[in-house]
């Protein structure tokens, strides 16, 4: 069996371990992650590499060097719920394939190959996003342990039922020495390498993303009773802001999401009396993403205005955009070349456990094409021959890095 | 005391009776609405009527005429949840003070006057509207009986409990004889009267009133990677018609109202998938109304069609506007006129017993001023002093109807 059709069977593989057949659903520290886990535990043992589990629950599959230093390639084995088989698995079977292959040729590099399968990117079972690159980064924050999962299970006893130690996640922060960076390989979820006709792509910064939630307060009131100009009807001004997000989204080229919108009371013949929604922004350009920002709030408080509702605004989260180190970068170009293939360079509107490594080291992340840029989603799907392009990709980035 | 204090402190004293202290929650056929019915059965005692409850659980108080015929005027005892002091008690209260007054002063009319308390007019507990009136008015749906309420109580077993035979409902079809007619007494839960400043008002229609569903169905998909102009937001088609509604309805003069809008899969960083929302359109002129429908339908398949959204249109429910009989708003225009206010004639924007029972007998409304318009809420308020005119009203449309 070639390596690429070696990958796609075990993303079908560890498609069986989930908490919801025949949906898959991997949640962070789960029996479904256990089960992932023996699986890639074997098959990095079967790739040359030394295995071992952190605290906070991430495999770490090494191969070691012949001299000095580490590249970390990654990425992570949880999932989304109703998940397709890629979003996460494919970085870390395309991983386990190149150094596969560098075992079946007894190589060894003059740096170490270290394989990070990530225990917690999307944050599903307590809401808290990248639970295992931050444990590595040196970021994970220790009041994360008291949050609760749906069932009441808290954080640090469903991390000791996993076989971690709590207490010591800090000790899970990389202390293994010079690191050469961190590459990730991961779907687009995006459909850009489609639409060009290209197996894999080169990242070249992953978007800046800010998400805040926004309160409309209005009065709720009878449906039939109270006339259209004694209004103050919540949706109606939160309908306005959708679709000024969306206008002012396709104008400046950046994409912003009004994702999810809650009416209080909620009910037919009742007048909406409060609106809740989030409104999610992505850029590569800070200074683009500021303006828009701006544009938006100001938008809204004009529309409050005019309206006579209260308004109040919440910011959840606001991350930077992140740009690759061109020193990774070009080298990843430089494989994709060598692999026979045009190279382009697109931006990650999704966030990846490479922002969060990027605080530890230099990151670069490739590409790979997936089906209608589908995601998120069992109708994920990516073709044998791009994961094919793939794993040659990281081969050759792998010699290129071993010639400088 | 006088007439009008009274009806205050027994609207006080009503609103004790309630599943929910210190809220105003007063269901179908439930414990705080026997409490309830105690007092009002001895209040109309008091004003000289002989009391009977009938299968269903109304009161009904009779005050006997000297010749024949039958006036019927009611309101309905049972609440919406966290309710008001008024919304209904209030009508029935007026009715027995004005039943009081003749029989303080020894008089009888040609006809009798029968006063109704319904059982259940909001539909609180069965999700099942005018319970009492339908069974008075011979349309209640014996498959009603089936219903269960949200602790699993069937619909028959309550009526049951409450000492009334479900198998006998049929028999409280109204077979009292000839009819004169309906008279409502009732807030207006809206702001007209309130800002013509004038303490009572006579209803010439009640709005009908459609109610649809309407769901867009587009594509989740990632808020970080799906370029705008790819985009099939169902939450962004929503929104286009939340505000054609609000325009449509301005232009038009009649009210139409989203009230509930329900995101899928409704993450902050997911694209809408698929929203559902509700439609209510209240009119007084079924031309108009109809003109405003299609014109809105069309606006929602257009607004589908350009954003490559799937539509679905569901009615829920269609009433046509019911007008309240000329012979008696004219009567009540002249009572009005001799209690010295002037009379003015509005819509009533909700529903009410009165539509029921417009399929028995003719209809007529007056409705007293509310504060801020405001009902359905603890909030409700009335002036005394409304109330008196209220009263005085309904005893000169007794005598002036007495008199033709």
């Amino acid at each position: 069996m070639n390596p690429a059709q070696a990958v796609m069977e075990r993303c079908d593989l560890l498609a069986t371990c989930t908490e919801d057949p025949p949906s898959i659903t991997r949640p962070f520290a789960s029996d479904s992650m256990r089960r992932a886990q023996q699986y890639v535990k074997e098959w990095m043992r079967q790739a040359g590499m030394i295995v071992t589990r952190d605290n906070v629950g991430n495999l770490r599959g090494r191969y070691e060097g012949t001299v000095t230093g580490t590249l970390l390639v990654g990425s992570h084995l949880d999932s989304v719920r109703d998940a397709g088989k890629y979003d996460g698995p494919l970085g870390v079977m395309v991983a386990i394939a190149a150094v596969q292959r560098l075992h079946d040729s007894n190589k060894r590099l003059p740096f170490a190959v270290e394989v990070l399968a990530f225990a917690d990117e999307e944050g599903l079972r307590y809401r808290s996003t990248y639970l295992g690159s931050r444990a590595v980064a040196g970021s994970f924050d220790p009041q994360d342990l008291d949050r609760a999962d749906r069932d009441g299970v808290v954080m640090a006893d469903a991390i000791r039922a996993f076989g971690g130690d709590p207490s010591r996640i800090e000790g899970d922060h990389w202390s293994g020495g010079d690191l050469l960076g961190y590459l990730e390989v991961h779907i687009e979820q995006g459909p850009v390498l489609e639409a060009r006709g290209l197996p894999v792509g080169v990242v070249s910064a992953i978007a800046g993303q800010s998400r805040m939630e926004i309160v409309l307060t209005g009065e709720a009131g009878h449906a039939g009773t109270v006339p259209m100009d004694r209004r103050r009807d919540a949706l109606a001004g939160a309908a306005e802001l959708v679709l000024a997000v969306e206008a002012a989204a396709t104008q400046e080229g950046l994409v912003a999401t009004v994702g999810s919108l809650d009416v209080e009371p909620g009910v037919a013949n009742v007048i909406p009396g409060r609106v809740t929604f989030t409104l999610d922004v992505r850029h590569s350009d800070d200074l683009i993403w500021s303006k828009v920002s701006e544009a938006l709030l100001l938008r809204t408080r004009e529309t409050a205005k005019r309206r006579k509702l209260a308004v109040e605004v919440h910011a959840i989260s606001e991350n930077a955009a992140v740009r690759c180190a061109p020193r990774l970068t070009t080298v990843l170009t430089q494989a994709i070349k060598g692999s026979g293939q045009r190279p382009i360079e697109l931006t990650s509107g999704a966030g990846h456990d490479a922002i969060v490594m990027s605080a530890l080291t230099d990151i670069a992340m490739l590409f790979v094409r997936c089906k209608g840029g589908i995601s998120h989603n069992p109708a994920e799907s990516v073709a044998a021959a791009d994961v094919a392009v793939a794993i040659d990709v990281v081969n050759q980035f792998l010699e290129l890095l071993a010639k400088r």
